[in-house]
């Protein structure tokens, strides 16, 4: 079938959606997740095939650990898939409601956002994530999973259908593109009479490829550059576990810091310390000059771990265990220094200066900004939506960790009694 | 100055404007609308100027009506400047705050969007909404008016840049495109770095436009192909007045109705009154076969008013005294037409069967629904929001109508004791 086929069925069901109700979203969950564990022998064998092409293709070690699903993996997913049942229905009541002078009854009702495109690559786990979250928030989708995970997104595509045939729901009201050609994607973001909002799951290349080919909404984000600044007037014994958390608890995501900015007032006393915290858990220190000079003996039994940063090194989102570290002469350079270079998703203070802290964090204007805590909170589930879809950098729509309810529209609803504008 | 250092100024205005008070922007405000007056007669010339030329270039009746702005129009535009003073600060207070189980403090606190970017046509009092409402809601804007009324732009930005400059803020906040090459639309659309949103006013070809070519978010509406459903058990007596308030009161906007659908029950008793009704008025109707066969005796007296639509005359936003009318079966099929014609905007329907009302509302996926009531209603200001900045008919970030909350986005705010995540 062709992808706008596709596209124009799953359009198709969103009739069906919107006008299901929670119970049955729910019952589709339900069947969803006995369906990955009934067939979790097929589908382990279909990702057993990807991952021997994957390995003969020669992905790296980290890429084929992302698209492995193993029997411990996909209970784990039907957990998951259960766990978004318990959550509440982001389409269940009237959401505000007022009567105008006039009489006029208004009401602010909250509807799905219709057919989501999400692009994503090789981790199959998505493909049941999104299924998921849009469903139960009324959404229909179009996934383009990465070609690595072909064999086992079919496998897992197979299962969304049939439970969504069983909560008695229209299967193709999640659309999956076949069709391994990179021309698809193409074709994808230019179908916006059919496809409402464009979600992309990747790297920094494909959202820029999709805010520049998508003629309708993109949700772009998800990449951290991620900065904590170290104040003159900080608790150095407790910041040092706070540094630790954000770079090295998972240094590949998005959340995971990767600069630290140390006011030079305290730079002699904690940069040394920083670095003994650090270097034995395998973090390497890319300094500027200043925070070189003060590192300089450990420097010599080091020389792997401490080196000179380079040009664009404070631009770098690390995903790695390397951490980017610049003394600064004043809070304000520090400021300065994030709102140069932050990618907008997550940074933060540490200090006992109240009136600072909250210059701070009324000025960096980034998706989530802390004082006195680490940059990994920055996620659904630590800020209390439950699900997260996508972590969003742009300021439209949705800010942050995408829950639910960010998956989802409103419609203005206004009851008269035969009412004409005056 | 090129495009890209007005765009480049203009991101930098925003640093200082997100750090301003409301009261420096509402000082803004007053200034404003003070240098309105005291240019007014410089306004005035530029505007006949403008008008002038347009004329001579053949420029049509309603756009010449649309470029004008004299003394009177000058003064009610500084009204609505004051107006905006008055409007709550959409930036002021936390949103929301929650402490987590694990004692993180969690707020969301309002922040303004970053650049606009502007795009709209022959009106020049667009130039000083846009300053207004931006500047109240800390944004920055980079605005880009039709060619038409270059000279009124010219003249009223100055009013803008002494105004910001009176009140301390950076004149370069608002910036104005003073090429007239069209090529500068394209380049605008294509500097997603710098700019955050593209708001386009004007018709679709504008928005289609936009859609296609803008690296970043567009909002897209103000295109209203609007219907009432008159039902077998609407109130035939007020329901007319309905009707002709949605399609008379102010024909050339997008909340006019475009197409009314009637019950075959209640066809034959109401059509011939319908007619009656809009005829005098000077309203052409465009009807399917059945509604023409009801109105058949009518039709030979007025053969320049009653006519046969034609092949897509359902699709059309009239922005005139034109009226689409059909007879439907039932309740289900008006809301298939409505589904497979509405643009999204403004859709309701007429009756006292409060059960059907209800599965209309909730069915009825436009910006705005209403049930016994006109589409008229679909403004900022009759919905309450005080200013409209535009009328959203996507479903991203804002639908219906944008106040000034709509213009700013929000940020988490996590302020801890030094946590850490588990």
């Amino acid at each position: 079938m062709s992808l706008h086929q596709l596209a124009t069925e799953a359009r198709h069901a969103c009739l069906t959606l919107k006008r299901s109700d929670g119970a049955t979203r729910n019952a589709f969950l339900r069947a969803l997740a006995a369906s990955l564990r009934a067939r979790a022998a097929d589908i382990a064998a279909a990702n057993a095939g990807d991952l021997t092409a994957a390995a003969a293709a020669g992905l790296s070690p980290a890429m084929l650990d992302r698209l492995r699903l193993d029997g411990g993996r996909i209970e784990a997913l039907a957990g998951d898939v259960e766990a978004v049942i318990a959550l509440p229905d982001p389409l269940a009541g009237v959401e505000a409601e007022r009567v105008m002078p006039n009489g006029l009854r208004l009401q602010q009702r909250r509807v799905p956002i219709g057919v989501l495109g999400v692009i994503y690559e090789a981790r199959p786990n998505v493909t049941i994530d999104v299924a998921a979250v849009a469903i139960k928030t009324g959404n229909a989708a179009v996934l383009r999973g990465g070609k690595e995970a072909l064999a086992t997104n079919r496998s897992l595509v197979q299962c969304v259908h049939a439970a969504l045939e069983q909560a008695g729901l229209p299967a193709q009201a999640i659309a999956f593109i076949d069709d391994p050609d990179r021309g698809e994607v193409l074709k994808l973001l230019q179908l916006d009479s059919l496809i409402d909002l464009i979600i992309p799951r990747g790297g920094a290349e494909l959202h820029a490829f999709c805010r520049r080919e998508a003629r309708m909404p993109v949700i772009t984000g998800g990449i951290g550059i991620c900065h904590l600044y170290v104040d003159a007037a900080a608790d150095l014994d407790r910041a040092l576990p706070v540094i630790r958390n954000a770079k090295v608890q998972r240094p590949t995501v998005c959340n995971a810091l990767d600069t630290v900015l140390v006011h030079r007032a305290v730079a002699d006393a904690f940069l040394p310390r920083l670095a003994a915290d650090l270097l034995p858990l395998g973090v390497s220190l890319r300094c500027d000059p200043a925070a070189l000079a003060r590192l300089q003996p450990l420097t010599a039994q080091h020389p792997a771990q401490i080196s000179a940063a380079g040009p664009g090194d404070f631009d770098r989102e690390w995903l790695s265990l390397v951490l980017g570290v610049r003394v600064v002469d004043t809070a304000e350079d520090a400021m300065q220094h994030i709102e140069a270079h932050s990618s907008g998703h997550s940074d933060g203070i540490l200090s006992a200066d109240a009136e600072l802290a909250e210059a701070f964090l009324a000025r960096i204007d980034s998706a989530a900004v802390y004082w006195n805590a680490s940059t990994r909170f920055t996620d659904g589930g630590q800020l209390g939506l439950g699900a997260e879809v996508a972590v969003s950098t742009q300021k439209l729509h949705a800010r942050g960790p995408m829950g639910l309810r960010e998956l989802t529209s409103y419609k203005w609803v206004a009851i008269g009694d035969y009412h004409v504008r005056a």
